[in-house]
């Protein structure tokens, strides 16, 4: 077989599709984000970010960058090895700590992504858990699907955030066999966010686990930034809460908070746990900082709602077609990959505005759009520009805008 | 179902068989490795560690941390999304030209952890490519395994480094299905270095792809530090060399490199790359700048072969177990879980030495033992102290020593 024309073949396919990805190579700027340097392709160098995962700019924040140098001086780069072999650092143990208080839960273990945690704890639930059926919401993220896939476990999916249907199923299950719910707070492309209170009494009812993935949430909602199912006053309930700590933390890693005994359970059995070099100690020591001033400071947080309660209005007003959800995430429907990538490659060489174009897989075909993320650094300014600016290209493609009310 | 009770059971069988692992708490001092502090349990405060896959210290050395505070201060902590959604940064790019030349291949492509690396690439390849078959060596890393089991692509185990065996196997199969033999260049836990050359001559006669995981020989073998491919001038003749960042690097993440197509492919359709958060860009200026040291300098290479051979004639001597191979790994047999958890406390506790047990699943049941991996950074003193405490142990538990020549 000739193996690199079948390589070159299959990007061939999917550059005539449209969903070839071309990544933007940026130079991120400390201090000033959303500003950043971009490398490589026409227009301005310097673009403002309107699609990062670092909701909040933790990823600048004083305190994370001192605690990441501090540790950097004390203790070094890498941590040398596993968890179990020379890996488990004074840092790691403090932010399994913060986390676990985070949550209100007795423990949490960390992972080196946010995919590998949902991959790994799933998969090692799935796998470990005789008879174990999981119940999967059709929404959810790529890691747990893996993850679930993984275990080779019994899976149903249940229709998107539809607690009648995962009612339905569970109860059509016999009462003895172990089950799993897994589910997101808030999904992140369509931005919307799960009857977590009525997934959670379902759950209960049938004597299901539940498994909540907040990635998209933790630091950014509830008062202490425990995600949404703090602001609900539910994370009791929920047998494992999974969070990341490379979006509103702004650093790097994944998490599960839950029971000692489960914790422990995947720490010892988990694969993707046990073979891989544990996460820099500095990084942790960074994420713990990041942690500890969300859970005391709700400035970012508010600043982050303000500044997307006006994006979504403004957009609104020049009836740009923006999907409406109740949290942070502003999906502006385009529903063409090739139209899509067109805008956005507009919006940056034209106005040095940076919001990656998302197609499938990422999103089912017919729904590609752009996904706009504010944050509390974006500016008044930078609202004006990107409004204008998205206004002005609608305009010149003659696409359909919504009807705006008066 | 009581889950609870289930997640105890099990945590009580492995306590049982001896083998529930309990994590030593450290704290790396940068400018002191292989001194660390070690937090709780009972025993000297200070450690010298003996088991860390920081082989050459570089996880303190002033370039890799200057680059690392350099690039904090200049771009900040997370790269703030994926590599496709806001989270490709210069340094990313530049980290993937430096690991294409490292390896004397067209592309480079980077992954959050040598695990996800592996797991990705063959998961994805074996998912990918048609009717393609894995032929996997009996020996590979768990990483390797999941990956391969992942993709569901029919797989065939060829015994460890034996490839005779391997040539039988694919001459059985139809000569024109697709082919990848997955194999290590040094196996973690023995050491032995696989006979490279020989399986790619098989490789070669029968159309197959080779991947090849040089995790623990990057930066340690080879004159610029590309591993043990390099060293033996075959580099070329690899489809695919997968690396990490994490252990003589001494930072965080992994890699494949390969022809720009297959690199592409991967990066377009895997899943465990797609769909996860960038490394940060600090931690890859820091990676490329351990690298770039490693090119240009044998010194630390030439520290650790002189240490390696040092401590292993110096255990020998004193009758100690050591299993014999040709690489920097010095694995000292026990062969009975408790008894090797037994000795490493005693290490510890009386010694201030640290070497962590391995146990089952991480070598198979009966082959329990302390895995020795001396660095550059080890003094004469810490190897008399390690040889004397070792020898102490073996007196005091009347363990066998091997008969040692006159």
């Amino acid at each position: 077989m000739d193996y690199e024309a079948f390589f070159t073949g299959a990007l061939d396919e999917l550059k005539g599709e449209g969903r070839y990805r071309i990544f933007a190579e940026l130079e991120r700027r400390a201090g000033a984000y959303p500003r950043a340097r971009r490398h490589g392709g026409t227009g301005p160098d310097e673009v403002t970010v309107w699609c990062s995962n670092d909701y909040l700019g933790m990823g600048q924040h004083p305190k994370v960058l001192g605690a990441i140098h501090d540790t950097l001086d004390r203790c070094g780069a890498g941590a040398g090895g596993t968890r179990n072999i020379a890996g488990t650092t004074h840092q790691h143990v403090c932010l399994e700590r913060e986390l676990a208080d985070l949550h209100g839960k007795e423990s949490a273990l960390l992972f080196t992504s946010g995919y590998v945690s949902n991959w790994a704890a799933l998969g090692t639930l799935g796998a470990r858990i005789p008879n174990l059926v999981i119940l999967s919401d059709a929404g959810n993220h790529a890691s747990m699907i893996e993850g679930i896939r993984h275990s080779r476990a019994e899976r149903q999916v249940f229709a998107h955030n539809d607690w009648r249907d995962l009612d339905r199923r569970l109860a059509a299950l016999p009462k003895d066999q172990p089950k799993l719910v897994a589910f997101e707070s808030v999904y992140s492309m369509d931005g919307d966010i799960a009857p977590i209170a009525e997934i959670l009494d379902v759950c209960e009812a049938h004597g299901a686990m539940s498994y909540i993935d907040e990635v998209h949430a933790v630091g950014l909602y509830g008062p202490r930034g425990g995600g949404i199912a703090e602001r609900e006053g539910l994370m009791d309930r929920i047998t494992v809460i999974e969070g990341t700590l490379g979006k509103a933390f702004g650093v790097l890693g994944g998490y599960i908070a839950a029971s000692s005994a489960l914790c422990d359970f995947v720490r010892s059995f988990s694969s993707g746990f046990i073979f891989t070099t544990a996460l820099p100690p500095a990084l942790a020591a960074g994420a713990a900082a990041s942690i500890r001033h969300l859970k005391d400071s709700s400035e970012e947080r508010q600043g982050q709602q303000d500044r997307v309660a006006t994006v979504r209005a403004r957009l609104k007003a020049v009836g740009i077609p923006v999907m409406d959800n109740d949290s942070h995430i502003i999906p502006v429907m385009v529903g063409n990959p090739v139209h899509c990538k067109q805008i956005s490659d507009w919006l940056l060489e034209e106005y040095g505005i940076y919001v990656q174009p998302i197609n499938y897989p990422t999103v089912p075909r017919g729904t590609e759009r752009l996904r706009i993320t504010p944050s509390p650094v974006h500016t008044a300014e930078d609202v004006d520009k990107l409004v204008d600016a998205l206004s002005e290209i609608w305009s010149r493609c003659a696409l359909s805008r919504v009807a705006v009310a008066a």
